[in-house]
């Protein structure tokens, strides 16, 4: 169970550092796969892809899936690597739509696809990347891991379509904030150790991988939320701008808690500042110390910490082994994590 | 095998007009399907996605996919339904898409959707039809199938991309510029007929009926193409704006032709025309007179008149049958087509 204060005490990447050891080999055949995918002799296309790719993803999900097929027991053959292909590959179409629709200048870092080349190529390399995420899903020849894969699919876009009307409300409320996440960011982490679990003979513990999933997911994009505001880290470390959820008028769990909390005041300045063209340079610096009077990254990394508590407990019917430790040692990660 | 004299003989509509009487029921349930897949209380899915669906598409794809299962002696269940809505879906998708990339306004004689609402709307609806599509072809329970589908969306994406490459290149010349059409749109006529064919037990009818969707698909194009530049038709009748291509001075096949014919003259105003930010209203007129003193856009109608006869031929050994007629009158139909 991830506590705040062991968390504390570890740098965040022991947490992850286990579980990239013990996939090592099989990590390398994903990047492998995925760069293979990337080939095509229309030069925008692995261009665009290898882009995302050789950026430095963490490869959180992909690792995910291959953990679950292990936890499980999976031995039979390499449909895990394939599927944790896909499932990479699946979020990397994610990440160039989402760039286009944010309108995004950067990633992990780096200038993004939109910014380096255009709007157009990004939705239709997404496109084909999506449709070789499909491809690729099709080479594990299991029905019910397409089921999965396709029905996560539809979820993320529609929480990606709910999250576009619903950004710009202040007083959305944590319910209505909670669903846009659980779509568009949880859902395909629950798929990634879903697959991985459906692979194997083990079908009793599909149900506990993706609840794990979910709720490292949950707990994944409410961090995120809280590191934008800048706290504990740096757009160096971060690999993205700061503030861009700001900047954007995204509204996420911080704000939504600082205007529940607000004086009059208060709430006349988000509402302004959340108001398209009426943001002023110096608000960022307000907002902060609106966040901190409120103590709303706090409370939002709390909420992360109860969806990590969650995803331990989920683990505890699955039988000890390395994989399982190490997934657990995620959650410490994501506990402590400042990129 | 169609022959010009007798297309004209025919009004467009009795040729299509059979296909659509015998597939009539499977093609309710199809739009049931469609309508079902398009139910989302997130309430942008629905609208935008009814927008399409519901806007008079010809349906074309579906009726192939329902006939070919028929030709093929398919009666064992629902599952060609089942894919003629995910054929559907996929292309309504693609349409989505298409319209952001074009920046296009009109589609099917309505404001497109991006026009409507907007380009991010249309980028994740477009990818929330992809999922759905995905999850029909899950429901059909074949692995086959769902690889031709697969592949073939991959197929189509990567011809996006390289009609944005070299869409603007007068010399392209005529390989290159079938082999975009291939991918962006023979590819999913093809597909639509390949997997009524894969359902049913006639294996060897799936490389016919798939060389048939192909070649019908090109034709399809091909025409298209021509029929931009506004012969026989009128922008009410073809439900799209007219000269569409020449103002995107996105290169066709009629241009391409045009082009390689020209005097130097010429050779400069299609060079200045298809500069962007240079082309001048009066310049539509003069297009069109330089396609018709070159025969352009009845050389490219005779393209379309090839393919149409391999269509026709690729369908020989198929047994007589009433779907068999109806396929070949398709034929005639893309031949006489004007809108």
């Amino acid at each position: 169970m991830p506590q705040t204060s062991a968390a504390a005490a570890m740098t965040p990447e022991t947490g992850i550092d286990r579980l990239h050891q013990l996939v090592r080999d099989d990590l390398e055949r994903v990047d492998a796969l995925l760069l293979d995918v990337a080939k095509n002799d229309v030069t925008l296309i692995p261009e665009i892809s290898k882009h995302l790719i050789v950026s430095g993803g963490k490869r959180l999900r992909p690792m995910l899936t291959l953990a679950s097929a292990r936890v499980c027991g999976y031995q039979r053959g390499m449909h895990h690597v394939t599927l944790a292909a896909a499932v990479e590959c699946m979020h990397t179409a994610t990440l160039l739509h989402d760039d286009v629709v944010d309108g995004s200048s950067l990633r992990r870092g780096q200038p993004s696809a939109n910014a380096l080349w255009d709007n157009k190529s990004s939705v239709l390399v997404g496109d084909y990347l999506i449709a070789q995420a499909f491809r690729l899903m099709v080479r594990a020849e299991s029905l019910p891991v397409l089921d999965i894969l396709s029905d996560a699919a539809a979820t993320i876009a529609e929480g990606e379509v709910l999250q576009l009307a619903t950004m710009h409300q202040l007083d959305a409320g944590k319910d209505a904030y909670f669903r846009v996440i659980a779509a568009k960011t949880a859902k395909l982490f629950a798929a990634a150790c879903e697959v991985g679990a459906e692979l194997s003979d083990q079908r009793a513990h599909r149900t506990a991988l993706r609840t794990y999933g979910h709720a490292l997911g949950m707990a994944f994009q409410l961090t995120d939320d809280a590191l934008d505001y800048g706290i504990g880290t740096s757009e160096k470390r971060l690999g993205k701008a700061i503030g861009d959820d700001f900047r954007d008028a995204k509204v996420t769990l911080p704000v939504i808690l600082a205007y529940a909390a607000a004086d009059a005041s208060e709430r006349r300045f988000w509402e302004r500042a959340f108001t398209p063209g009426q943001q002023q340079k110096e608000d960022w610096q307000q907002a902060r110390q609106i966040l901190a009077r409120h103590q709303a990254l706090e409370q939002t990394r709390a909420e992360a910490g109860r969806f990590l508590q969650e995803a331990a407990a989920a683990l505890n019917n699955l039988p000890e082994s390395q994989e399982k430790s190490a997934l657990l040692e995620v959650l410490e990660f994501c506990a402590a994590r400042t990129y």
